[in-house]
């Protein structure tokens, strides 16, 4: 392992998910963590699986870094309470929106330019499956982004120990300002997020046998409806001008929809409908491929399983000695009986071979 | 394999995926299938492949059954057309609109209540990620719904001999009511793909570094918005009326959240965002799960691969090993470096198990 870039210590604020696996991280590292939540036992929790030494008031702590990982509300106060206790502490914060983060800050009287220049707003975005620091991991920042927000007043030397918690803690950096941060996160993870609720919210009385015909299309499109309320109406809250702006433009987009569908066979309705489709051809094909790639155009297939433990690892085996590289794998769920339906991506031009091979080798490739 | 119950022949009009297709599939079941398209090179290719025998105009056809799988806008026609050709045959077509086709047939002053009798509108709900003949699978039915929409005016037999013919495809058969199937679709189906389609069109002029912080929660929601427009649009047109009422109801969701965030600190703000963000967890949790069971709620972990070929495969063969039965499996793309990112989906009971086991074997569990 590389040596650390953050010498420490360095205090957690906040030791619930993130704060934790932060901890841990930093930990693995042999960075020394001190960690604080206001939650006696959340705490203890976090001490305990080893993300950090509980906080000590009695000690004279002077960390090099304080990380608030605290909910999106208290963000801000939690930051002004670090800048001003820890005089010589860089300060971040984790936070989904940054701006509003900043904004309050910066409207404090008792924060002064001079604080402000110790504090980098940032943004590391990892799962959140689960929550608590039971579920915890130091890992949970691999390779996944972690956006860089530095304001104006933010020092070379503050930004420079942001870099560095990421780095330690394996992520891959972005940097960003605060307002485009935050129309970035409000295009491609805000509204996802409240178009999933919003079609989530219409099956709430649907008959069940309308539900039996659900595909895999559905469940995409709703997958994350099962979000956690709480966390998100905080930042949907803090960032709620930005995301207003976008969902005023899809009002625009569903109410010409709505008046096209309201005459269908009038003359340019086929037009409209056809337009609206080619735009969500062209927005969707701009979103990066794998590993933040362009775009790639993958070739798919679906091969039919039995429902039994060890299908799929035979399947995945066999395509591995035929020698073509997956590049995705989905399960569909579509279907009723004990099958499995396991879709693969390859490159085009193996998939002729590889639906050959998997035939020859007595598979179902259903298409 | 159990004896076919259609007894043959099936003359099968229109011979794209989905009619080659149901032709590959009663082939191999040894039913005598005779294409026809009013394309030649399409219905050569069809041919070509084995899906059935090419129409010849001078023979005296009396099939069992006619399948009529042309493009909506044309299925009716169709369907009259064999209707009074072919007086003893039960005819049924496999359009993704029900009622549509239904109430142009029973306008037509050619079609008697006699002939419509022998009508069954059917609804295969199959994958379509490919198109033409080339890509057909006689497999692609094996496990997914199939969906049979009597009229009244059908009668026993007509409604046997569909049924028939999604048994002898190995499909899963629903009965619905054409309007009920088209209020179920509008849903399940034509309400996320305009969804989709109506975030992936925001994304047409967003600058690629906002696009860089693209997590699966965006992908999910606009997969599906990568759709054949000239399919959809026909789609869309037919089912107008009922994708409509449901449009509507989610402009004004869509209002009442535009409203709240224009004063997200407003008294109340907060409990509308919460109560958006409960009910798509409501709804989200009524979609039935695997195999159409109940809803479960499963656990889930993320493991790190190298992005190395095999790798998946070694991990899913160790899971295998270890005896944890696995109900999900989704790759991530959101990371930046050469890792892969498996998600399994576990039995909660079975979650500590995997995790332990697998990270003794130096798997890196992320989350």
């Amino acid at each position: 392992m590389n040596p650390s870039h953050l010498l420490g210590p360095v205090l957690v604020l906040g030791s619930g998910l993130l704060g934790a696996s932060i901890g841990l991280g930093l930990r693995a590292r042999g960075i020394d963590v001190v960690l604080s939540d206001p939650s006696p036992s959340a705490q203890a929790v976090a001490v305990d699986i080893g993300a950090g030494r509980a906080f000590d008031a009695a000690e004279t702590l002077v960390p090099e870094l304080v990380v608030v990982a605290a909910p999106p509300d208290v963000t801000a106060q939690v930051v002004a309470g670090a800048l001003l206790r820890y005089p010589s502490a860089v300060v971040v914060d984790i936070a989904s929106v940054k701006a509003s983060v900043l904004n309050e800050l910066t409207a404090r009287e008792d924060i002064t330019e001079k604080d402000l220049s110790r504090y980098v707003g940032t943004h590391p975005m990892a799962g959140r499956e689960r929550s608590g620091p039971v579920a915890a991991r130091g890992e949970l920042f691999n390779s996944m982004p972690w956006v860089l927000c530095p304001s104006e007043q933010s020092t070379a030397h503050a930004l420079k120990v942001a870099h560095s918690l990421a780095i330690d803690l394996d992520a891959v950096v972005f940097r960003f300002s605060p307002e485009e941060h935050d129309g970035a996160v409000a295009l491609v993870s805000h509204l996802p997020q409240v178009m999933a609720s919003l079609v989530a919210s219409r099956l709430q009385e649907t008959p069940s046998n309308a539900l039996s015909l659900s595909g895999n299309g559905l469940r995409d499109v709703t997958r994350i409806a099962a979000s956690d309320p709480s966390l998100w109406v905080q930042i949907l809250g803090a960032n709620a001008p930005q995301l207003l702006e976008i969902l005023k433009g899809v009002r625009t987009d569903l109410d010409r929809l709505i008046n096209t569908l309201s005459a269908p066979t009038a003359p340019g309705a086929r037009l409209d409908l056809a337009q609206l489709m080619a735009e969500g051809n062209a927005g969707q094909s701009r979103i990066p491929g794998k590993h933040g790639g362009p775009a790639q155009q993958y070739s798919w297939l679906t091969v039919l399983v039995d429902d039994k433990p060890g299908q799929i690892a035979r399947l995945l085996t066999e395509i591995g000695e035929i020698g073509v590289n997956l590049e995705d794998l989905r399960l569909d769920h579509s279907a009723g009986l004990q099958v499995g339906m396991v879709e693969l991506s390859v490159l085009p031009s193996r998939r002729v071979l590889l639906v050959d091979e998997l035939t020859a080798r007595g598979w179902k490739v259903i298409q």
